[in-house]
């Protein structure tokens, strides 16, 4: 009886307690930089028991044999798909070469260019009119997602993270909030603590509280999460007195933070990194508005020009490094999304770290997403790899930063108008969507009341003088204190006469509070 | 202070042990039937922790209220998505008055007829040639799924199960093996234990070992799990014995089950709910293959020549009911997918089961999945509404059953052909995409070997004969133990020629083993 089959020797072993032996991980070696450091010690019950699949195991006995044939594979027949040919009609971005991108000014002129026509279809490779096949998109797929756009954000990733260790690795993913859950439940078991921003995006703490983690808020200032606020509180740690073990990871967003619109300096990020590795942490580093960097805010200026970088290398030069292309030893776990820099109904993005993560998470695919719709990743490939290239794809990031520019702009120009600057502060987001307005609640009349009452008050005004504005506590981490009177405004799908009026209706509330 | 904001009232309550409250959910009744009874004691703890998300409630103040300004939602802007059109060509199914299909005859003529192109644009309804704008695929969806093919999807189930209780709703998925997670999480806590099929698809097994869930595989006969062995299993459980809490779930595939390939008549379906009644179990109705429910075989017919119901009413009777069309009480959470009928690469299904279970499910998909990929769901809807129709969809499925027929009928004619009867036994599924083969070990010259070392031979020496079939023991829960000497053969994708050169090798195989 040789050799055995996997069943026979791998199954039915893992116990609820057990910590099974995880399997060798070939480092697919992208770089000359060493090797990640061995941290699978941070990996959940869950995340160790998960096994390679025996299925995906028959593949292997197919690879090299062109006369076996199988009865094996349960896949449905190709030419039972109804779906025959896909068009999809995008633009060009415009390149650096266009009028006023050369001379590095963009002034208001809309980002699509002519439309072109992508073509699919079922055998388009056979036909030799396109290198994409409908056909792929439509049957099953690996757990690692369509392989020519995997393909195309790592190439992407090298270009733009360029990461310090030889065996990393990307996956794609159902967008970063599906990303999250997933790598969630990669490193934190039940009960465990975990280390959030003192103010973030609500869902976050919702996905995080369900699986029964402890959320521990750390303080944040104008470039979000403080350095020393976090070595505080983990080389003070007392098992005793806290009731569980010391936090092992730290989630952060660290470009544009939803809602505070923080981004962290190169400082910033080098100085938590260092806390990271003296304490053993994780970094969960979700960016999906790391191409959202703006260029520089001039109060009184024209919100319809904005600079724009003439070149594409000159552009990534402005762009602050990431936490993953800081990272060293593998302990950054990166989340990318095209929700903001395509479009959210795709639900796609990918996670870069290292392959022994990477290797988890694809197990985990396997048995769940299985992969990102292939209808997205077929309409995502044609135009990022067919149409435009990695080239084209910074030319069209240069071109959103700069409508998300003009908008950041627009609002602000509404603020600088409108809000009493005696009690209202706010600092310039340098990227994202979001501009987070401190109101100064010891100035307000009844400051006695206390922060909660009044920004509650606050945010029922502005309802009933026809204004949403979000109030602070809706992002606070529930277990953290109020630090002061906060409103959360958008600028990123809102025109600018309608921020003009919502801004105004907005000061003439805090006007008649504060009065 | 008032009235309070959520965030003050709700948050950071939940305890590792503790039992929340859970909403009231307000039923959507489908029909007269009375309503589901309240199951909400087997919901999980990671479960019953979930939260509404505060962001979602932001929108309620939005509605009708037209003068309100919003700066609240962080929506990225519609006009700065990359697609402008998306047009799909697919084929328009034979009605039921198409030629042959009249007769009530399919002679192996194709399913495709002439190709319709949908067109889908950013502003396809203000131009009104469509009733479908590509904006809303783009954009930020609900947790529920794109709400025009819910509604298609919804009404689907009424045609097709009509359900017993008034307050069953729908939800779309990411796909079956995304469903299961989704379901498996709600319904389970680490530790517990569950009720599978002896054989069964691996992955799933995997899930649920991932998940720390310890499983017990029920008796199968060719009819699927046995109602006797489940009672029994139940009925006499000693949890000093066996350590655990008796299970509260099944997990079945009732029709073409993979891999045994059997369907459970309804006699047995009536059987297994009603010891599911007695013994307050849910039942995860995992149903794939429903459609692929075919006509009769008979040995020595033209394999091109099937025979299909005339009237799409007719085809319907002919389908064996589903669990949740004999469900009185929301019992059964049933999974649906388009994988099979439409195509995998969609990654998009939905379940079906009490309006509680679905609000729970939402919960979780607003802070994991979100929503299945809106190109997908845009394809599909155009596809399913736009150009079919609920009639036009039966015309499909009874077509594309016909095909699936014919290649079961050419597998089981290649078996008829090639393999020794005085060994080799298998039931003609009525359903699927498999063929069980059950190989007599006992007759084996060396049948003293064992099962499994029987097994593992003639694995590997189909490999060298150039044929992959796999073997039973790779689909075995492997807490129980083997029943026989099994292999597992699809017609899927494998073509007539195909099927009979590979048959033939197996048969070589087996007499050479027996001789």
């Amino acid at each position: 009886m040789s050799p055995p089959m996997p069943h026979d020797s791998d199954k039915g072993k893992i116990e609820a307690t057990e910590i099974g032996q995880l399997p060798a991980v070939k480092p697919a070696v992208q770089s000359e930089w060493p090797l990640a450091l061995d941290l699978s010690h941070h990996l959940s019950v869950e995340s160790r028991s998960r096994e390679k699949s025996l299925l995906k195991l028959s593949t292997s006995y197919l690879t090299g044999d062109s006369e076996l044939l199988s009865l094996a594979a349960g896949l449905p027949s190709v030419s039972l798909f109804p779906i025959e040919k896909i068009a999809v009609s995008a633009p060009t971005p415009k390149p650096a070469t266009a009028a006023g991108r050369s001379e590095g000014v963009w002034r208001g002129d809309g980002l699509l260019s002519d439309l072109n026509q992508l073509l699919m279809e079922k055998d388009g490779k056979a036909k030799g009119y396109t290198n994409y096949d409908l056909s792929n998109a439509l049957q099953y797929e690996q757990g690692t997602g369509a392989k020519d756009l995997l393909k195309f954000v790592k190439e992407h990733t090298k270009i733009v993270h360029n990461p310090k260790y030889s065996d990393w690795d990307c996956i794609l993913t159902g967008g970063n909030t599906h990303a999250m859950e997933t790598v969630f439940r990669m490193i934190l078991n039940p009960g465990q603590g975990f280390i959030v921003e003192q103010y973030g995006f609500p869902e976050t703490f919702e996905a995080l509280r369900s699986l029964q983690i402890k959320l521990f808020g750390v303080e944040v200032d104008d470039e979000g999460m403080r350095a020393d606020s976090l070595r505080e509180l983990l080389s003070t740690w007392d098992v005793e007195v806290r009731g569980l073990e010391r936090p092992r990871a730290i989630y952060l967003v660290p470009t544009g933070q939803n809602p505070t619109g923080a981004t962290m300096s190169l400082e910033r990020r080098k100085a938590i990194y260092e806390v990271a590795v003296e304490q053993d942490l994780l970094i969960v580093e979700d960016d999906p508005y790391y191409f959202l960097q703006m260029s520089e805010y001039v109060p009184g200026s024209d919100f319809q020009t904005v600079n724009v970088p003439k070149l594409n290398s000159e552009f990534l030069q402005t762009l602050v490094p990431s936490m993953l292309s800081i990272d060293t030893q593998g302990r950054v776990i990166r989340l990318d999304s095209f929700s903001k820099v395509i479009a959210p109904g795709m639900r796609c993005g990918w996670i870069t770290s290292s392959a022994r993560f990477i290797e988890r998470i694809l197990r985990h695919n396997e048995v769940g997403l299985q992969f990102p719709s292939g209808m997205s990743t077929a309409v995502l490939h044609s135009i990022l790899q067919n149409s435009w290239g990695q080239e084209g794809y910074l030319d069209w990031l240069v071109n959103l930063r700069a409508e998300y520019t003009s908008r950041r702009n627009a609002l602000l120009c509404a603020m600088d108008t409108y809000l009493p600057k005696e009690f209202c502060h706010w600092v310039v987001p340098s990227a994202g969507m979001f501009v987070w307005i401190k109101v100064d609640h010891t100035k307000h009349p009844h400051h006695h009341r206390g922060i909660s009452a009044i920004e509650v008050e606050l945010f029922h005004a502005s309802i009933a003088n026809k204004v949403l504005i979000l109030p602070g506590a809706w992002f606070k981490v529930a277990e953290a204190d109020a630090t002061g009177v906060y409103f959360r405004a958008t600028f990123a799908s809102v025109s600018p006469e309608n921020m003009m009026t919502a801004i105004k209706r907005f000061g003439e509330v805090l006007n008649c509070a504060f009065r």
